[in-house]
């Protein structure tokens, strides 16, 4: 079958021979065996045998009118508003196993594939072989369930050196040679998530523009495996650790960051999606409509992370005896409302689609964005929550070790709850403490701030998808109804 | 035809001979020819002249299947989502005549009737007569198409007097005699909004306990037009004034709020609605859903009047010449999300409704409670927006009167624009003004802010429509997945 | 004596034949008179009668080491840390009279000239006779105790026309003429407040550069009685009424602000204080320290309305019987902790002042920049406090008229409080109401969001007047500290 | 000499031979070459030595006018204001070597116990032993410059059983069994700051009401050596790291928390500061101006802390390139803001000390209060700047052993900023991830949320320390004044 498995999934890893550097140390062991990796590696294995699971096989994938084969349902184009439902289902199930923490769920990258897919006829009037090339490898990872992680941040040194000197000393990424048979790439991006833990690679600078048209060294986009020469991974510190009971949420969701380096590496012509000209690369994601699909898989992650944090919230006022107060009352009333206002955007995006010229369902662009705008305090809100209802509960927690210490008799009498084991309610606040204001949810709380950009990125996103013509002719319509002006 | 034009609702009006007390006297000439009311009769009287018009008759009625006769879609009960829809279009075509900023638009007073009408069928259990007095009601209401104010805030004394002592020396409004043909009621009502400017009143105080039971003299709910003997109604001082230009709010929307006073009023039998129970008064709101109902029709509004400020404040960027400053674009931006935010709840209460057991749908009244906690937030943030755009500007502002006088010619050449006349630029803060520092827009402010109860009421209700179980339940799913408790 | 009593203050006003217009009227009669000035005139007839009252007068005036002479303490130039904590309690005294709603109390004035006064030497460099006027023109204002307003704001369409052409057709105030005996100046200002109910006006437009140098036509300041032939003055609405029942604030506080126009105005050369230079407008201020001194003016008058609105807050407090509430203790507890920043901060200005080159003690700025740009927002959080207790109770308030009238009892009965009668229950919130929504409190809230300039404004002259580099130097030493870099 | 150096201080902590576990083993090594110590130890060591720079000896100790030897002077129990700002200073050059993050640098509970010895005399009414004892050691921690931690904080399983079960089954520490020599103690407390770092610890519960008066079993004060038979020490997971590059703050400055456990044991009798009388604890705290001194030097220690974070955020503003935007010039200008606030209460409560019935001066409580009331968000403020600035820099940061590593040549090219090295601009932005969104940060945000109660806690603080009166009284004086009440 089409869709892997979860062991096929691991397997795939653990096979590639890929140069990568964790704390100084090139990583030589399988990374299913390395405390760094085998959680986040095991939680997708879980997710890929979802595709397989009987009761659920009919909403995880969809059988192709074509070929008959059954693909990920996340590799589906929508063509009708009913597909975009059935898209928002398969993300829910997979985001019910994640909650939410993994903001490169498969599906992520497969919405991305199918986005740029939708858009390939573009590539036709520059260049027949791009088109060919793009569609080909939307096939090839649908077919093989290929796991993709992206890079396309550049060094901060590099926003400047490009302008300053274009042909020779900038570290910004570009092609330094071609021949043939395909490109040599040199350059680096800065921030990679998952890239160690999937089979290749999606690169994609933000093409700017040059002096050297219609040969932009800088505008390119291709996909290739991790492993090809010349390629080196360097790893962040982990913040995880194999204890689910100290560690909830590192253990099974931790998203390792990496730097990618591309050292002189041939890019093979097949993998080519554009080349040479940076209006390519804008409309291939504008018109692939890649922030209205990868907006409505975000929603769906922001509402299971949401529901997540509903769920402990009311555990926590629970345990901490205050659920009949006030001040958790409103507290609870605020992140229902938050939740009623995500699940109604993300609503309101399917019931407003519309096909684009293709006859590809769009999800509307509009609540979308509003509910990314919002996340970001949301979340930020929530954790303050989670600090205050906590308080000094939140520092002192002792280990899964210390419990099965000679200690932990004390620890069992003195850390108990109201009515819940020393266990439980230690385990509640562990949860607690890396979400609020541990190593892990931080990475996370950073990543929700800045997931589809700044502030200001957001806001004249918005800004500009709206006309504000009608509203000003509303106030005029106003002001001079019935006035005649004298003067 | 059952629906009324704008020159019936004034002359009914005008017909009344109510005992209205404003400024120390009472009121002698026809109301239509007062400048604290005159204003609001002719903006109400268009919108009942909308009615009429052929072009949006259609949406504006809808045709009885019982009788054939057209009534105004307010009335409507309805009997599918498509209902709902119509009702909402024709909310928004009064809307776009009012900006939102009559509260008490006939539509509102409309819907609560035909809420309490889809639950006229509980009264039954408690006595016959009720029900026939309610249905019979609502088909006057709806077929006269009465203009209808309602009263139940009680004076603030009354809260504790009440419990002290029941039986005399109380001031809340109560039954103190009855006989065959009706009851005799004495109390006040804090604030009727609209009390003149309606041919009828819809009194029904929250219904308190009493030891008396089941002949509670305080749970009552009755209609009765607004003159009958013993009634008083005590006006505020008006913010209205009769130049469109000075006050262009004002002078359209000024809704006269005024205490009334049932000095032994006898009230007719047919016009009693329950009597003695305080728990069928919690019931026909219940159980008529009037918070969905009236939900639906105040988003209504809410977005009508935040459109309007959207519009507001993209022209008052253009006239301070400031548009294309970042801080502009993020104003706006964060109306826009506001927006979509209210949109798109109101499109979920609607694509969510669900049918009661007597087969009337029902908005989804979890994205209705959402919009409504959020709204007086919303507002407010948008009155700061005014008043930081304005600055200065907001202060010093001629009037109609200067601008005609010798010293016109002054302001019109100091007041001017970058590209407006002086006339344009000071009629836009002069709209401003009244909005985000006059006393009509310090009323509109406290109203919103208070709309459907204050910050604890709205989160209780919040809180209480929702479920936390299932959420709980995850947590605690994750924190044993896969562990054996050994403590 | 040289100081003024409120008889005097008054004469003075009414004496004046200035061209005023209000409503597209002049005003012929004596101001005293009139139900927009008379207020006022009242609160500072009795705020100059305190300098004479026996008790307080040694801490109203200060007697000349020069000429024996008693003059307004608020005049005094200080020599010393003891001298500012005179000029403060002096400023308290009248701040009780006005509870801090008077922005252009007479102390703000007069600490204005005093400060250009401190700075007159600099002036010598330029033109002696400048130097010469400055001190003179003082010593005229202090010896005749002088009410004096200010006029600095110009035309927004100035701002634009001044760049575009600057020789003609710009409505930017400027020299048009001059001769042996003075000058003839051309142009308005946008909002002078009080102009009407004070002697004299100092106008000093922000003196912005030209290519006319040193003649340059933009740059000059002056100060002149307010009848001189081609002055007109333009008032806004007045927001006051002569019920202190009714209106308790703005029948005794309300500053009328005016657009004052100089139409071929002819400035008599002794009452010029620079000319032509725009350098010496900037160097007047800031040499003179305004900043400084009108800072510890102003931040003395935040204190006492900040008093005033603890004092407001506490009691509706206890009429709403919401006293022992945990909401009320955080209300409370936050405004007390605005009031002990700003009395700290107050403290730390006079503490830590130094003297200037001249031997003037300076309060020291930063505590002054950080109290104004605090109080904007505190004021803002406090208002909003007060609709917030107030609810609908600020909606529905009947007047000393209705009070007075044949409804009167209804109201007595039905509109007391717990504990208080009718009448001072609606006392309380008609003064409340006028603070928090009515237009008197809607003026002063503009007012003070924008008292020393926008936010940009403010946040840059706090930042300007740090330097950073030995924080910064902090964090290097700490980085490096024992570090040996081997990269 | 009485004041310890570094080297005296490592050596007692190495000697102590406690009982203390840490991730499920009891740790048999000195502290002083734990990892999860010896940061701290060095720090401390470091801050020790300082009382013994010739430079600075003056400042950091002072002279006994009873037996001629130097102490440390944060024991000097102040007789003057004088006194309280040479306090200041010794506070704050201990603060310049910490930089605030030391929430038990040694002058917190040298003030401590000195707050309680200026009590001491109101213990003499109890039983003058207990005055002896207290004073006594006092005298010996003053002369032998112990190291001190305390423990207050009880189960919160306790809170309920307490009440619930007085005699038996409840886990509220208390007296067991006393004898002739002293008294046998059972219990636990939650959270000791550097218990395991100090020589002994001083346990005060806060002492709960009982119906066995005058014997109060939960009703006690003592201090003891951290070894004594009976005494458990559990830790929580550390935070810090050997590497001062990759973990600049927590190498230095991580302060272990432990729970202590207190398994009966025998607590001398010349140990015991009251015993079996709640309302003693209670006058003991509030006598000896615990709050006054305590939050002098908190406040203190905000102040450094604030400083640190003013340079670091200048110098990121500096290395992110967005020096001269406006948003970075409003951001410093806010933290100028906040420094000035702090700065200035601290000055107000020194300038306005009082002192207590023994002569010894007190910091005036308000200006304190209101430092506390605001720090907890004006840290977490800085804290979301921090984040803010930053962006994805935070997430991907190579460590020292990267950098040294084959692949540290990619990280110098790629990772550099614009004018700074790889190798700085890392650095830089590791000691901002430690803390922002690091678990060392995450507890210091913890640690400042609740450093002096919850919100409830702090706001009940300021509001019975004022009293409202004279607030509400000027309004009623204002409403009334001139009025001639009618009705």
């Amino acid at each position: 079958m089409a869709v892997k498995n979860g062991k096929e999934y691991i397997e795939g890893i653990d096979r590639q021979q890929i140069n990568i550097w964790y704390q100084g140390k090139t990583i030589e062991k399988p990374l299913s065996s390395h405390p760094a990796f085998n959680g986040l590696l095991k939680t997708q294995a879980e997710m890929y045998d979802m595709q397989h699971q009987e009761k659920i096989m009919e909403q995880m994938t969809f059988q192709s009118g074509t070929d008959g084969e059954r693909y990920g349902l996340s590799f589906l184009a929508p063509r009708s508003k009913e597909d975009l439902v059935r898209r928002r289902i398969m993300m829910e199930l997979w985001a019910e196993k994640h909650h939410g923490f993994l903001g490169r769920s498969p599906d992520y990258m497969n919405t991305t594939m199918m986005s740029l897919y939708t858009a390939a006829h573009l590539l036709q009037e520059y260049n027949p072989e791009y088109e060919d090339n793009l569609i080909k490898y939307y096939e090839y990872c649908r077919s093989k369930d290929i796991t993709l992680s992206h890079a396309f941040i550049q060094p901060f040194a590099s926003r400047l050196s490009e302008l300053l000197d274009e042909a020779q000393d900038s570290i910004t990424a570009k092609v330094i040679d071609r021949n043939e048979n395909g490109i040599v790439v040199n350059g680096a991006f800065m921030m990679a998530t998952q890239a160690a833990t999937c089979d290749e690679i999606l690169v994609f600078p933000s093409p700017l523009p040059s002096m050297l048209e219609p040969d932009n060294p800088y505008a390119f986009a291709f996909a290739v495996p991790n492993d090809l020469e010349g390629m080196t991974f360097i790893c962040r510190e982990s913040y995880s650790d194999t204890s689910h009971y100290d560690h909830p949420l590192s253990s099974r969701f931790e998203e390792m960051d990496a730097m990618v380096i591309f050292d002189h590496v041939f890019i093979p012509r097949n993998r080519i999606f554009y080349l040479g000209n940076e209006e390519i690369g804008v409309r291939l994601f504008s018109e692939g409509n890649f922030h209205s699909y990868a907006g409505h898989q975000v929603l769906t992650r922001y509402i299971a992370k949401t529901e997540f944090l509903l769920g402990l919230i009311s555990k926590l006022s629970d345990e901490q005896n205050i659920s009949l107060e006030a001040v958790t009352m409103e507290r609870i009333s605020r992140i229902l409302t938050m939740l009623e206002n995500l699940k109604s955007l993300r609503l309101a995006s399917e019931m407003m689609a519309e096909p684009d010229a293709k006859g590809y369902y769009v999800p509307a662009k509009k609540p979308l964005i509003a509910a990314t705008i919002q996340y970001s305090s949301f979340y930020q809100e929530m954790l303050s929550m989670l600090q205050d209802i906590s308080s000094s509960s939140l520092v002192m927690l002792p280990t899964e070790a210390d419990l099965a210490s000679d200690a932990g008799d004390f620890i069992s009498l003195y850390l108990k709850g109201q009515d819940t084991s020393a266990w439980d309610r230690i385990s509640l606040f562990r949860l607690t403490w890396e979400l609020a204001i541990g190593p892990f949810g931080g990475r996370q709380k950073q990543f929700e701030r800045f997931f589809f950009g700044n502030t200001r990125t957001l806001t004249s996103r918005m800004y500009n998808v709206y006309s504000l013509d009608k509203y000003k002719a509303m106030i005029d319509e106003f002001l001079h109804h019935g006035e005649t002006q004298v003067f």
